[in-house]
């Protein structure tokens, strides 16, 4: 009996000591949230919000784009699971559908990426001063591009994505006021006005619609 | 009687609203923590600690800098009553002692800030997920350059400092891992070889011994 206890106690602590170091981690599901995203040649800057749904693979952006001396403005919405992107113009009440061309991925650390540390945003000497975040570095697959990223230890949700792009340089991007679950589902259907689509035949993807 | 109550009610109100905008606020008088700085050009990279006693204008940081593909360390000790400045070198045991150029400036948002918006890092939706922080935007007094300051919103601790240096660019500094105190007050002492000092007539500032 006191062997088994014995035992029982020490996976106990080998537990506990191996969940020490944080391991890479999901998102939440349902999220939605704003983000500002800047490239390191300052040639764009974007402000947006944005809502994500990983169960059925939607996201939602709106965002404000300065690029070269120019302001705009985007709504793009992607259907990963029909392989579809609408580009919608809310002035002209037009949509340019196009195909998208890549898989949809989640918000989550890779499991591959390398953990390069945690630290406290703030302070934790006094309550609500500080947030603990965990910090990975890695290389995307396709691309091989490196990224950093910062997640928040509670909750697993994303403070800042660098990646490098050989056309921008460095692109960073923080997000913030993340809200869990949606607040208005219908914002990942497509508007009435998409009905009479204009099929672009052209292909899309997530950076495509973003930059 | 009435009235006064109503007066009075009145004004609480009233200040009640008015508190809700946040106000440039002044960090803690003794703070120690960890920084990392990168300049938009990526010709400077430095990660290091600092301690911060705004009370007796001392600050100590040691950094390890990466300037273009040379990795050294730093050492600075600026006692700024005093208006000296000592860069220290523990590996030969060497001071150099230089004449701070410039005055004291405390951790704060400056009075003419002007208030960009207040965002939570993380989320709010459960709690040690999420961050409340002030941004601020404006000009320095002395060389019109422009920054970007993000503080906590509850002890007003610094997140992020962005300034524009005509040098460098944009030079980014992220602060984290901060505690309110100072755990070893004798880092604000001179070590033992600092006596047979080094004087160089040379003057130095916050910025010569950062950079």
């Amino acid at each position: 009996m006191q062997l088994w206890l014995c035992c029982a106690l020490l996976v106990f602590v080998a537990g506990g000591c191996l969940a020490q170091k944080p391991r890479p981690c999901k998102s939440p599901p349902l999220l939605e949230g704003s983000f500002s995203a800047v490239t390191q040649n300052g040639g764009y800057s974007a402000y947006g919000k944005y809502a994500y749904d990983s169960i059925l693979q939607r996201i939602r952006f709106g965002e404000v784009v300065r690029h070269d001396n120019e302001t705009f403005f985007t709504d793009v919405l992607m259907i990963y699971q029909e392989h579809v992107m609408y580009l919608i113009n809310h002035k002209n009440k037009t949509c340019q559908k196009q195909e998208l061309a890549t898989q949809f991925h989640p918000m989550k650390i890779p499991c591959n990426a390398t953990f390069l540390g945690q630290v406290v945003l703030g302070s934790l000497s006094a309550p609500g001063e500080g947030l603990l975040v965990n910090s990975w570095t890695g290389e995307t697959a396709e691309e091989k591009s490196k990224y950093f990223l910062t997640f928040t230890e509670f909750g697993c949700l994303p403070v800042s994505v660098l990646f490098n792009r050989p056309e921008t340089g460095w692109v960073v991007t923080n997000f913030f006021n993340i809200v869990r679950g949606i607040k208005d589902p219908s914002v990942f259907i497509p508007p009435p006005f998409c009905n009479t689509t204009l099929e672009t035949g052209e292909k899309g993807d997530f950076f495509s619609a973003f930059f």
